[in-house]
């Protein structure tokens, strides 16, 4: 397919979600948002809370993609090792933030402690990410998006800087989902896919209700060629089954 | 902490999952059970439905791991590149394999057409991993266990591999529940963690039911270490707006 321009890497930070404590939202929720936006996100990962693994792996992201979207360890505690590692990533120091720690001090008053002071030291250079919802601020250090763990601080602090982010031409997609298995259409499906080179078909078996189907998912920067690609599936679909009125989400088809 | 010496990686291959199409549910699954095993993963990574990728990236994990688990990609249609990725990954070729090849007449019967058989030819020299949902085996190639990306399917599979896994000693948890925020408890929790070198102690704020709280999570190799450190951070938390009777997942505490 053609491939978008502006490209995207995800870094989730923490050892609970690799132990299998804590279900990772973030990855999707922003690989959504950044592909409303025109951002390709070609990567997702992650990493535990070691701070030469982070380094190392922001190192290589940045280099990589446009963008890089990291979330978790940026709180008070001894194991939020975020900042810190950004800092030395970037060949910098923490320091206490003038801007930072201001808001810090308007959202805490006299329970602003030393470690919630800790939350104010930024890499020197950054740019703030606005936290609406606890104060303690994200941060830009280049093109790398610092941001909260807790899904809904993550998802206010994303909201915040997304008018600041440059994405190329938007993907467009359309899906077709029948009552088939994947077996039954795949040597056609084939073909349509290398009659419309410039579309990127996707075909996603899945069980609902009890019945089994299969969503093809067509992608592309061509609303015209995704609609023509779309009615040779659908005419696929039809004669193979035929085709939902609502995909494996059980959101309506039009 | 005392690290866990059997380490695993977890390759999520999908273009569905970076777009933001799917929730990925195979990694948390995943992770879960390898703590079980007494394996530890140290990575997840999502990349796309790319051979390049796909193989370099299998490539770097199979040699910083003592396992590697795959998901997706190894269905009948042409966008499922995983097993000739793993072939060429491992300089070998794609053959029918005879008892794969058995196993797919068995299920499909008059039904096992051109798109099907496609999910018989797997790497030469891969041990097949059974699949007692639908038939079309995934395979392991040395210390890379390939397995199907739905979730039911990919979850059967993994049930019929985990006793050949060999893991290390399990590591051992505790959590404690406060009715505190971690800015209030971050100093004499460094303290304790401090204390208890071989616990590696985990703060997870949470907001649930309109309360703010925070889950200390103490992991280990010894429960004795683990069950003096956790009487140290329920002293705290007691002493700081007291513990709750169930975590930040709804789980209760004994």
């Amino acid at each position: 397919m053609s491939t978008p321009s502006v490209t995207a890497a995800i870094l989730i930070i923490g050892n609970e979600i690799l132990s299998g404590r804590t279900h990772d939202k973030n990855t999707h929720w922003l690989a959504g948002k950044l592909t409303e936006l025109g951002i390709n996100t070609r990567e997702a990962r992650v990493v535990p809370d070691v701070k030469a693994v982070i380094i190392e792996t922001v190192r290589e992201l940045a280099d990589r993609f446009d963008y890089v979207f990291t979330t978790g360890g940026i709180g008070p505690t001894h194991d939020d090792i975020t900042a810190a590692s950004m800092a030395e990533c970037f060949h910098t120091t923490l320091e206490l933030n003038t801007e930072a720690h201001q808001r810090l001090r308007d959202h805490y008053h006299e329970e602003l402690n030393e470690a919630r002071l800790k939350m104010g030291y930024i890499p020197v250079g950054a740019r703030l990410i606005d936290n609406p919802v606890s104060a303690a601020p994200g941060f830009v250090m280049e093109n790398v998006y610092v941001m909260a763990g807790i899904p809904s601080i993550m998802q206010a602090m994303f909201n915040s800087i997304q008018h600041q982010l440059v994405g190329g031409a938007p993907t467009l997609s359309k899906t077709v989902t029948g009552a088939t298995s994947e077996g039954m259409i795949a040597t056609e499906l084939t073909a349509i896919q290398d009659q419309y080179p410039n579309v990127d078909i996707g075909s996603y078996p899945f069980f609902a209700d009890g019945k089994l189907g299969v969503s093809i998912v067509l992608r592309g920067l061509e609303q015209a060629q995704i609609d023509a690609a779309a009615a040779e599936v659908r005419g696929l679909l039809e004669a193979k089954g035929g085709v939902y009125d609502r995909n494996d989400r059980g959101e309506a088809i039009t």
